[in-house]
């Protein structure tokens, strides 16, 4: 069985818009009250339910998992919170698996806390909570505790969603930033700049022949697929805020290696370096949501690389280049003319919101 | 060694004010840049650092627990960030470990996701910052993994944090609404509203003879000396948004038993009760943010009192009613003239953004 035809399978989820005595959200919903406890019965529960989230304690309790822990925590605070390919629901959920299993670890566990503005629609935060629970069960992790607050009208743009999640690091695996060598090939799984210049586009209002899509997705399934092909991927990182030329710098820093990347192996659609052009911003700069880059020994760089491409979301992986033993600390990149240039770290904000 | 003491040498972690190039938050400090590096170099790390969180990945690897695992989520908008007895972040690092050790759990490891107003000033966030770090020392838990988002001015109201935590539930310990019975008796930690007065009577400018300070806390260590005395302690909740009232009812409700109070048995301090009566608010329905209520078998609930006297944070414990075989699913209060009547969920927002 295909990981699509998995996917197609148990992202069916669907859930019809609750009845409710309320078209928007009210302070009321924040405040711990009967209509707190209406907007958790009818709005998450229906969607999120599990036997540990039924439960309604103010905490999750969970099974002692055989294997270290993962932990980690992501605010979104995307505008808008609807744009091609996603939402910002779909895109907590996902960036919240893609941090947990970049170290290996197996996602399992979820928490979400809103942050409500007063006046919101609730048919958008139905909307948002039904595809958290389709992005959820199609990476087939649980969510299993929350929280919900509300804000008055112009405190908060619309709603923010923290998402922390815990995952199980198997007991063969170690990876991390200081495991990278020398001579160890960089691998990334997809075309760049997707995420980022679907929202900007959006708020833009440009428009192209093809429209731009996120490329959000929860990259679990493919990290497990290269797991089985060795152990000895050294580090994995998901290029989002900053893009690809943030990650790679951040690694370079902290490995105190250096890394040499090759323009022309980076994956870009036409029309994503299209818009990137108009709006004169470099995608190697701009956020991706579903991509990962992967440090791996040499030797088994092929196998991985093959493994990758029997998956949807790493289809166009590539190699795109090397750890070096030159420029510590920085990343170079060779463009088809041969040239070498540093890629810096941007000091500025070139895309805000854009997770 | 009393906890007091403890407490004092634990929370006397200080951090100057770190030289930076700006004084107020600005959009690419949360842009994954130079500047976003800066603000974790500057003012995260020297705080929060640990063996854990120094690591800077995308996510915490936590060494395997023995026992199951609580986890928990909450995100914190009070509004002002500032109030007597505490500020939003000691707030946020209280309140996710009372929620985490309500079921017995220990608390261990906590997360942070700030979601920061372009504007803000750093020494304000600096403040902040400094006193999770003193809460989380006294309470003797890690901050092991964060996030920062940065909006821009007017998109949210200065900064609001969210922190999840994960403990570990010894396998000796079993507690839940469910396991509440008849005849179990009520013990309420200590007096009732003073967080939520402390934030209104700030927020409307309100003085008086003393300055009513917010009680937040966190409960851990009076929970471990309660579970010290016996198991046999069935279920504990923390009362902070809507107050006893709203929690009580939510534990009548998913019980599915009676809960009888007693009016006069609750203690309420002399300034909170007379700004209750000013603001027209009844002490009842206000939030807590260190206490905590606990359903005991009733011939162990003298010892475990006795116990709760003895720590800082249980000093004024008393039992304030027992779980009834009448009302089910609803809570009766006895006032002082004899009458019973039945306190109900409040249905609208009495104190907006309290925690």
């Amino acid at each position: 069985m295909s990981d699509k035809k998995t996917n197609i399978n148990v992202g069916s989820f669907s859930c019809p818009l609750p009845i409710m005595d309320y078209t928007t959200i009210q302070m009321a919903h924040g405040a711990g009250g009967k209509l707190s406890a209406d907007l958790i019965e009818k709005v998450f529960l229906p969607c999120f339910g599990n036997e540990t989230l039924n439960k309604m304690e103010d905490q999750a309790t969970l099974e002692n998992p055989n294997g270290r822990l993962a932990f980690t925590t992501d605010s979104f605070v995307v505008s808008p919170i609807f744009f091609p390919g996603g939402n910002i629901g779909e895109l907590a959920i996902n960036g919240t698996i893609n941090d947990i299993c970049m170290n290996g670890a197996v996602p399992k566990y979820l928490s979400c806390g809103f942050i409500l503005e007063e006046g919101l629609l609730i048919a958008d935060l139905h909307k948002i909570v039904v595809s958290m629970k389709q992005a959820a069960d199609k990476a087939g992790v649980q969510i299993v505790t929350g929280d919900t607050k509300v804000v008055d009208h112009g405190s908060c743009d619309k709603l923010f969603i923290n998402t922390s999640g815990i995952g199980i690091i198997p007991n063969e695996i170690d990876m991390g930033i200081s495991k990278i060598e020398i001579g160890d090939n960089i691998i990334l799984s997809g075309t760049i700049a997707d995420h980022g210049m679907a929202v900007m586009t959006t708020r833009e209002g440009l428009s192209f022949k093809t429209q731009i899509t996120s490329d959000t997705a929860a990259l679990n399934r493919l990290v497990h697929k290269m797991l089985n092909v060795s152990t000895e991927i050294h580090a994995m990182r998901d290029p989002t805020r900053g893009g690809v030329a943030t990650t790679l710098n951040e690694m370079a820093k902290s490995a105190q290696k250096g890394i040499q990347i090759y323009e022309d192996k980076i994956p870009v659609r036409d029309d994503v370096r299209g818009a990137c052009e108009i709006l004169g911003i470099d995608p190697l700069y701009v956020a991706n949501e579903g991509k990962l880059i992967a440090f791996v020994k040499k030797d088994i760089a092929e196998a991985v690389l093959a493994a990758m491409h029997k998956n949807e979301f790493g289809e166009n992986a590539t190699i795109i280049g090397e750890v070096v033993d030159e420029h510590i600390g920085k990343v170079a990149m060779k463009t088809p003319l041969g040239i070498n240039r540093i890629v810096d770290m941007p000091i500025g904000e070139q895309l805000p919101r854009i997770c």
